[in-house]
C-alpha cells in the first residue's frame, strides 16, 4: 500500500489553499501539469472543448460535464425532462466546438430516494428526445443512489475528418472574430426564473410572470447546440481557425482562444449580438445588456475566428455576426466601445468552483 | 418547449415506483429498453462491461464509473490517494474484461468547500499514480462545487483489435468456468475496516486493530486491475468466449454471463479460490467463507469462459482456477455443494441502488 495518509481534509497545521481561490482554471491547471502521456494517439488532453485521440482516417472527440443539482440547476424550476435534454445538449455543444459529428454518449446518474423511478423516466425522456435531435446513440452509463440530490454525469464521444478538428489555439493575428445567434438571452432567462422563484417563496399564492418571455426562458431551460453551423461551412468551404462554444460567457470564452492561441483581441461591444426583448430585459433587471452578454454564459452558441480571405464565405450565413478581430499578444485583450474607448475584457463569467454569480 | 411537465418528484396521485424496489439492473433496464442507435459503428450499447465502437482495424471500449461519498467509499478510513487510485483501477478493469487494453481517462470531480486544493492534490496523486501503472492518459474531466461530500466519475477508453473483443455473451454449452486470483477478501477487509470504525467511534482512545490483515485491507483500498491476464492469455493463443470483472460478487456477476449467453451452469463450490486467512477472518465474523466470494464484491478479478479444448492452454497459466462449466438454460444456474447438494445461485451482491447490504 500506499505510505500513510490522513483520510479527512487536515487540520489546519499550515495553510490551506481553499477551492474557491484557486478557481475552477487553476484547479485544472494545477491537477493536470505533471500528466504524463504513454499514447501517442492521444493528439490533445485538457485544455479545449474536447480530447482528440487518433483513429487513423479520423480523430475521436471526447468531452465530458458534470451537472449537480444546487449548483448548476434548480429543480424549483427546471422540470426533469428538460434537465435531460439540457444535459445531453451542453455535451453535444462541446463537439460542434471541435468542428465534430456527435456519435455516442454515456449518461451516469446519482439521486437520492426522493426520487421515484418516474422521475428517472422524466429526465431519460428528455435524454432519449435530444439524442434523437442530434442523432447520438445512449451506449452506456453507471446509476447509484446519493445521499442528496442528482448528479448526471455525461461523457460524449464524436468525430471528424483527421486536420478538420478545430482547437482553441489555431486563431493568426489579424483572423475576424465571429459569433454565431445572439447572447445574454439564457442568462436573463435565468434571472428571470429566479425572481419568480423568489416571489413564490414569499407569497406561494403569487402566479410566476413568465408570460412573453419564452425566448430567454426556452434558452436557459431548452437551449440548442449549433450542429448546423459545421454544415453550413462545409458547404460554403469555411474552415475555423479557432473554435470554442459560449458556455462560460463571452468574454471569459474568447480569453481562452486568446491565450491557447497566444493573441490578443480586438472586440467591438456594438457588433454583440443581443436579441431586443433581451436587452430591454436586462434594463428592467439594472444590468447593462452587454454584460449580461459578456458574462452570463449558457447560450451554448459558437465563439470562431476565420481568416480575413473567408470574409465573403462568412458574410453570407445568416445568423453569423462578426463582432472583433484577433491581434497581437502586446495589444492586449479589449474592448472597444461604441464612443471608441478601449476597455481591458477581464473574465466574470461562470466558474465551477465560485458558484454564486 | 415540451409540454408542461411538474418540476418536483411528483405528488402521490398514482403508486410510483421506489428506486430500491426496482434495482439498478431493473433501473438500467427500464432505461435503456427505448434508446435508438444511428450510428452503425456502435456495436454495443449498454450490457456489457464497456461499450464497443468500431473504428476501423480496432474497436474502441467505453467504459465509465461513479464513486460517491457515503455510498462508495467512506473518508473515514479510505485515503484520499487510494481512493483516486481505486478510482481508475475499477474502470481500468473493467477495459480489461472486454480483453482490451486501457487507453484514455477522463475525470469529473464535485466536492464541497471542507475539501482544500491539497486534498485534491491527494486524490489526483493516487489517479496519477494509478495512470502511470496502467499506462492510461488522463485527458480530461471537469471539476464542481457540491452542495455536500465528494463524488467522482471517470470514463475510460480503451482499444483491442476487430473480433478481439470478449462480450458476456458469447459463453457456449459445455466452456469451462475460469476466475484469477481469489474471492471474498475485499470484502472481508471491509467488514473490518467498518469493525475498526464502529470500536473507534464507541472508544475513540481504541487503536484500530488492522495489523496482520494487510491482504484483505489493500484488496478493499488499492485493489489492481487484472491486465496481466490479456497478456498471460495472448502469449498462449488462448481467448476467453466470455468475460467479466468481478464487481458485484461471484454470483451476481456469472449470472451476467448466463443471462447474456443464454446458458445455465454448474458452479463447484470447492473449486472457488478464497484466501487461507480471508477464510479464517469470516469464520470469525460468523460469515460463510463462500458467502463472501460470492455476494462480497470489489474483487477485480477477471471471471470467464474457454472452450473445452483449450483446458491444455490454461491449466498451465498460474492463478487461474476452474471452478465449473456452462450448461444449458434449462438445467438452471448451480452451484455443487462439497457434499452433492445442488443449490441454485441467487445474486446478492453489490446493488447500486441498495447501498445497504
Amino acid at each position: 500500500m500506499f505510505e500513510k495518509k490522513e483520510t479527512r481534509p487536515e487540520p489546519a497545521k499550515q495553510r490551506l489553499t481553499s477551492l474557491a481561490e484557486l478557481g475552477e482554471f487553476g484547479l485544472i491547471e494545477r491537477l493536470t501539469r505533471e500528466v504524463k502521456r504513454f499514447h501517442p494517439e492521444t493528439l490533445k488532453g485538457v485544455g479545449d472543448d474536447a480530447a482528440v485521440i487518433d483513429m487513423g482516417e479520423k480523430v475521436l472527440l471526447v468531452s465530458t460535464d458534470l451537472l449537480i443539482e444546487g449548483i448548476h440547476f434548480d429543480l424549483t424550476y427546471m422540470p426533469l425532462m428538460h434537465l435531460g435534454y439540457k444535459a445531453v445538449v451542453v455535451n453535444v455543444s462541446d463537439i460542434a466546438a471541435m468542428n465534430g459529428i456527435p456519435a455516442q454518449v454515456t449518461v451516469s446518474i446519482a439521486l437520492s430516494s426522493r426520487f421515484s423511478a418516474e422521475a428517472i423516466d422524466e429526465i431519460y425522456a428528455g435524454i432519449r428526445l435530444a439524442c434523437d435531435k442530434y442523432k447520438v446513440d445512449l451506449v452506456g452509463g453507471d446509476t447509484s443512489t446519493s445521499t442528496t440530490g442528482l448528479m448526471l454525469s455525461l461523457t460524449i464521444l464524436g468525430t471528424v475528418n483527421k486536420g478538420d478538428e478545430v482547437y482553441r489555439s489555431g486563431a493568426q493575428e489579424g483572423d475576424l472574430l465571429c459569433v454565431t445567434g445572439d447572447l445574454g438571452s439564457a442568462y436573463m432567462g435565468l434571472l428571470l426564473l429566479e425572481r419568480e422563484k423568489s416571489v413564490f417563496k414569499a407569497n406561494p399564492a403569487m402566479q410566476p410572470e413568465l408570460s412573453g418571455f419564452d425566448y430567454q426562458i426556452g434558452r436557459q431551460l431548452r437551449p440548442e447546440a449549433r450542429t448546423d453551423i459545421r454544415n453550413m461551412m462545409v458547404g460554403t468551404g469555411l474552415k475555423p481557425t479557432a473554435m470554442i462554444d459560449i458556455s462560460d460567457g463571452l468574454s471569459s470564452d474568447l480569453l481562452h482562444i486568446c491565450k491557447q492561441s497566444n493573441l490578443g483581441c480586438n472586440l467591438f461591444e456594438a457588433k454583440i449580438p443581443i436579441d431586443e426583448q433581451t436587452r430591454e430585459l436586462a434594463l428592467e433587471f439594472n444590468i447593462i445588456p452587454v454584460v449580461a452578454a459578456l458574462s452570463g454564459g449558457e447560450d451554448y452558441e459558437l465563439l470562431f475566428t476565420i481568416s480575413q480571405k473567408d470574409y465573403d464565405k462568412v458574410k453570407d450565413i445568416s445568423g453569423i455576426s462578426i463582432i472583433g478581430h484577433m491581434t497581437a499578444a502586446s495589444q492586449g485583450k479589449n474592448m472597444i466601445t461604441p464612443d471608441g474607448h478601449v476597455v481591458p475584457l477581464t473574465a466574470q463569467g461562470w466558474d465551477g468552483m465560485k458558484p454564486e454569480r
